[in-house]
């Protein structure tokens, strides 16, 4: 798992230069059929991505994207009217069932399919009219990192091509290298890790483009170090789930510059005014003051929006490496989740 | 809380009779723009009940909905294009500031809006189209319980408007009886409770039409006993977050008769097998039989998807009991939970 990690910048690195010329084409069909609404079926850490399209391509595309509820295929035999509809499946391995069934389903609607893959021969991608390919490598870790950041990379690339987006695509381009720094941190996030070696449960949280970020980073905790790492937006959690804090509750918050980051800040605030334990992952030194424990982050690698959107692939670097050393510090075997398998096939 | 969960059989009745002349004038409209999609717009209780509607009006009307991500509006100024959509805003209160925001947003782009409240003359009200009203009465309690039950109502009553669906219209009639029945095995809930006394964290489980009664109970239990209740899906369960699970870790099974039956059984098979607890809320001996700890529920009270389409309302009422239950058994104050609001207002 370290090791895959590790190599997260050279992965997104080849797949923004090697997906370039195949989502331009991509792009160009979108503009031409004009989607009323896209649709994207995934599970797991691929639903994570497909929650920052959501949120990206909603911001950046004026895109309404819906998350599927691959069920309504596979038990109810009932996938909804998708004839003017981008659909894309995501899966690292293309060979969910479930996801193929609903890409397959929306084919055959006459819908627009994308199979979003780190394996180009696979069911996906012979089922869906284009593959965008990400090129992660074979994962071994049970526990995905580099297919998930190579996931976003495509997303964010599609993105930034839709919408002819210089400053976005720049700021894709700058990732690798702000990835490495988080990299560079390493032994520092593992330090930070030990005080959270009796945990069993916390609560994970982000808010707009980096809610993907603490969904994703609850899922590497759940697998590899077994806690009940419970993920909200900052604005559903303060919907009730906030009741669950009581002093010294251990709580993770995402809070990088950008339009979140003021809504993170105030929660922060709230949850130390409850005598919570926060960590905050930021590059900001007002909101690491108002932590009790701070993980400093570099800066975002572009102003504005921009910025803001990649940050997701960064701040998960941290998550993973968190992750990872809590694992480690709980005396586990992150290689070996306990139950599970790499591809899981759902009934 | 406890009264307001009894009021629900009345409550439910009162908003099926009440609200059929305007959701019939609604699905006249809808037919009418025959849109290419549905956001809807919730937060907290009311964003479950869109859950409910994700997978109802999928499988009843062919309809693919979109949970709203309010943030794109709110903080990034980004509402997607809605034109040719449906957007239908759930509010208790009809206050919640996010969600009005979207609604109205989408009407001014040209969209189709439609407010399902329990407030007549709220803000929400006036800025959509139309108001389906949830004859829920005035609710007091901070945990929402009837208001819930009949935004399900209401979206279930519209599903069977639209489709002519003269079963699900008919099962949806019987539901009043079957909440009462439920209401009827209180005490031996309660008895039930005890057992989870002391634990701190659980996973709570549906799927398919039943997912939104584990995000419902899990939300429930968080809010009243201040347990982290994670809940999910039983497939994405399946998906990494399963390893979670170690001897005795405490498991809730939703597992009505339906198309996600066969899922469930093996999924309790499963737990039992890493030796979790599994408490069983079923009307089926089968899966009661493999639980650690049965729920017995009524049975279905209509055959097929129209039973099954139901079925949250019925189920969800037995979690609302257990979660009443726990937090007594707890020691602690279902009416006073702490650090909550009735209302609250997302920045």
């Amino acid at each position: 798992m370290l090791e895959e990690i590790q190599q997260q910048p050279e992965a997104v690195q080849r797949t923004v230069q090697g997906e370039r010329t195949r989502l331009a084409r991509v792009a160009e069909e979108i503009r031409r059929r004009d989607p009323a609404l896209v649709v994207i079926a995934a599970r797991g850490t691929s639903d994570n991505a497909a929650t920052y399209a959501k949120y990206l391509w909603g911001i950046g595309n004026s895109l309404p994207v819906a998350l599927a509820a691959p069920a309504l295929t596979t038990l109810y035999d009932a996938t909804p009217r998708l004839r003017n509809a981008l659909v894309v499946g995501i899966s690292q391995s293309g060979e969910s069932t479930d996801i193929v069934a609903v890409v397959r389903a929306a084919r055959a609607q006459g819908a627009y399919t994308l199979a979003v893959t780190s394996a180009q021969s696979s069911t996906l991608a012979a089922v869906a009219d284009e593959t965008a390919f990400c090129h992660s490598g074979a994962e071994r870790s049970v526990a995905a990192t580099k297919t998930y950041t190579t996931q976003l990379a495509v997303l964010c690339l599609l993105s930034a091509l839709l919408s002819g987006d210089a400053a976005l695509l720049g700021a894709l381009e700058a990732v690798p290298e702000a990835m490495a720094r988080v990299l560079e941190g390493a032994a520092s996030i593992a330090e930070r890790a030990e005080r959270y070696r009796h945990i069993g449960a916390c609560a994970v949280l982000g808010r707009g483009l980096n809610y993907c970020t603490a969904l994703e980073t609850a899922l590497k905790m759940k697998e590899t170090s077994y806690v009940v790492a419970d993920p909200y937006s900052a604005a559903d959690f303060q919907h009730g789930p906030i009741a669950i804090v009581d002093a010294g509750f251990p709580t993770l918050l995402f809070a990088p510059p950008g339009r979140a980051y003021a809504g993170m800040h105030h929660l922060a605030g709230d949850l130390r005014a409850r005598g919570a334990e926060t960590l905050v992952f930021s590059s900001e030194q007002e909101v690491l003051d108002a932590a009790t424990a701070a993980l400093p982050l570099p800066p975002a690698v572009a102003d504005g929006v921009a910025g803001e959107a990649v940050s997701p692939l960064i701040y998960t670097v941290a998550g993973q490496l968190f992750a990872h050393a809590l694992c480690r510090a709980k005396g586990l075997d992150p290689d070996h989740p306990r139950g599970l398998k790499k591809v899981t096939l759902t009934l």
